[in-house]
């Protein structure tokens, strides 16, 4: 699978059952939520602005997309809601390796590019590395309408695991 | 990593958070364990037994091991607890993948045998085909102290996934 296929699987609107582990407390956080990854253009002003934010070659850019979030945690009473536009573009040398850049990333409301690659059983791992902290993402897709993703948010060190968390989504209005 | 390696650094203790999803009723369940995998002698009889009953060559045996865990779930008041004994047989032509005899499966409480292989990026996955259902799990270490494992179950069709699981283990008593 390369990113352009992996994006058109995740294109749609998914019901998201999250589970993050606080493991310095051992702590539970259930977190439900849905989720709408819609395609974008090519030349979007979001994803040519992002590419001039990076110095990047808006050309290179594959298959960029807005993912957009809206849902309800058991910790924090306050609704979780937001969106960002994730721009991948693939090393030419490497058509399974590449950066996605990211107007806003999960770790801290920044900006953050990081680095993608796809292994041969089909999984996507995402490595983001920020000022404080380090985040380490795994997609795969079960089938066309399931879809597992594992983050872990470690010190910047790389070594200490601060949360682990779970996702699991399923595709919705399947057979609209 | 192969599976001798694998094997190797799982031995220990490990104070796991599971977190399951229900997916059809959007139901979690926060699980607390512990877990002790201690190695196994190629010649144990529980080794012996469960070679018998595979008919399988107890010479074509590598690294077998006994998992046993006791933990609390907040959904059954129940205490959780269980050991099975894990007999992993490389296949002589593909060394990254192999059987994993079981004396006791996790979907079913009887004995099953599933078929594993390790990724490039040193993922296990293993595949258990039982009569009304199929797991599928896949673990691996983020570091040396700590392990995450992702199992589904599925209808024995294969197609629809009924529980999503995802335990992060951390191993214990590191310093002893």
């Amino acid at each position: 699978m390369n990113i352009t296929e992996f994006v058109a699987n995740s294109i749609g609107r998914w019901r998201s059952q999250r589970s993050v582990h606080h493991l310095a407390f051992g702590h539970f956080e259930a977190v439900q939520s849905e989720i709408d990854i819609i395609a974008l253009l090519d030349d979007d002003p979001a994803v040519i602005d992002l590419c001039k934010t990076y110095n990047i070659d808006p050309q290179t850019v594959v298959s960029p997309f807005r993912m957009s979030w809206e849902g309800q945690s058991d910790w924090d009473e306050n609704e979780i809601k937001g969106s960002c536009v994730l721009v991948p573009i693939p090393d030419p040398t490497h058509p399974h390796r590449g950066k996605l850049l990211r107007d806003q990333g999960y770790a801290e409301t920044i900006a953050a590019a990081g680095d993608y690659y796809l292994t041969e059983d089909s999984t996507f791992v995402l490595v983001t590395t920020y000022d404080r902290a380090a985040a380490e993402e795994k997609i795969w897709f079960v089938n066309p309408n399931v879809r597992c993703r594992v983050s872990l948010i470690k010190t910047s060190a790389g070594t200490g695991v601060v949360t682990a968390s779970f996702s699991s989504e399923i595709r919705q209005n399947i057979h609209k």
